[in-house]
């Protein structure tokens, strides 16, 4: 195992529960998985949703398969041309996040909440953590060296679980902060 | 004086020429100052023009006084929508960066090169930069505390001179990485 932590760029994208997912695009439809991602079992979907806020849209990707609930992971550029407030928060805590409408090809929805910014955070499995000294929900730093924007973020929460696979999330505000274009390589930090 | 360094949020802008200024607004014709900036004799100006990329076109404000060359700072979000591969610069280095074209209410010119994404900087002051225990075109990190996008930018050029003041400047993109909305607190380190 790697002393270093993969650093991932996670650019704006739509989680949708079962029954959005048929609001938007009919009765029993099913996404269609185009690329993998690094955590276990979780993909982009061919499938894109047209998110409307009062401002502005943008066409996003769904990530599969399909949640409990219905969520909007946008950084604060996308929040800006949106125009919509969206709290930084972990994913899966949307209660009182922002709303929006979601336009898909054979139906709307007027989401009441469910935009966030998401909070950086590293994934990892048990034996991740071990490793590191970390437990679940810690805050650590992780510390890139880029050419140019070399950066450490604080604030990183650590997220343990069984299905996951070591990798840091950043949006693309942050990756841009960062100098990052694809990966980096990240070390973390007390 | 503070131990601590005031940090500003720098928006994309243009710096022009005083010919070009001409060529976009006419002959004879001079700009009108806004908003005093930080920096002492340096405003925004109430003059904007759309600078034009291959893919999208946005339009900035011009900052003035007028300078020797023209010049567009962009965040790498602003790159990606003018669709031009910025590099990253110190303001004034622009030889061999990206091209543009700029429209201008009287006239349109084709810039070959002058547009760059902004290497974070600390204005300083002799008096500050003795304080600090730096020097003029040392690389420092700067530490940010905010509430919940905690961050240390590595790589900020320190700038001294007798006519600047204290701040140091990011772009967009890194204040939403670091959660900054308006100004903020920072803490140079070695």
């Amino acid at each position: 195992m790697s002393d270093k932590v993969l650093v991932e760029v996670s650019a704006r994208h739509v989680h949708v529960s079962e029954a959005d997912l048929e609001t938007l695009f009919g009765k029993g439809y099913k996404l269609t998985p185009k690329k993998e991602l690094s955590q276990p079992g979780q993909y982009a979907a061919e499938e894109k949703v047209t998110v409307v806020g009062p401002r502005g849209e943008i066409k996003m990707s769904i990530l599969g398969p399909t949640r409990k609930s219905t969520q909007v992971e946008v950084s604060y550029t996308d929040a800006r041309t949106l125009g919509v407030q969206a709290p930084l928060r972990e994913s899966g805590d949307t209660i009182k996040s922002a709303p929006v409408k979601l336009v898909g090809p054979e139906g709307e929805i007027e989401l009441a909440e469910g935009v966030i910014v998401a909070k950086r955070h590293i994934h990892m499995l048990p034996t991740d953590a071990e490793k590191f000294g970390v437990t679940n929900g810690q805050i650590v730093g992780v510390k890139i060296e880029t050419d140019g924007r070399s950066i450490v973020f604080g604030d990183t929460v650590v997220r343990v679980r069984d299905d996951f696979a070591l990798a840091m999330h950043i949006d693309t505000d942050e990756a841009n902060a960062a100098g990052i274009s694809g990966t980096a390589q990240g070390e973390i930090i007390a």
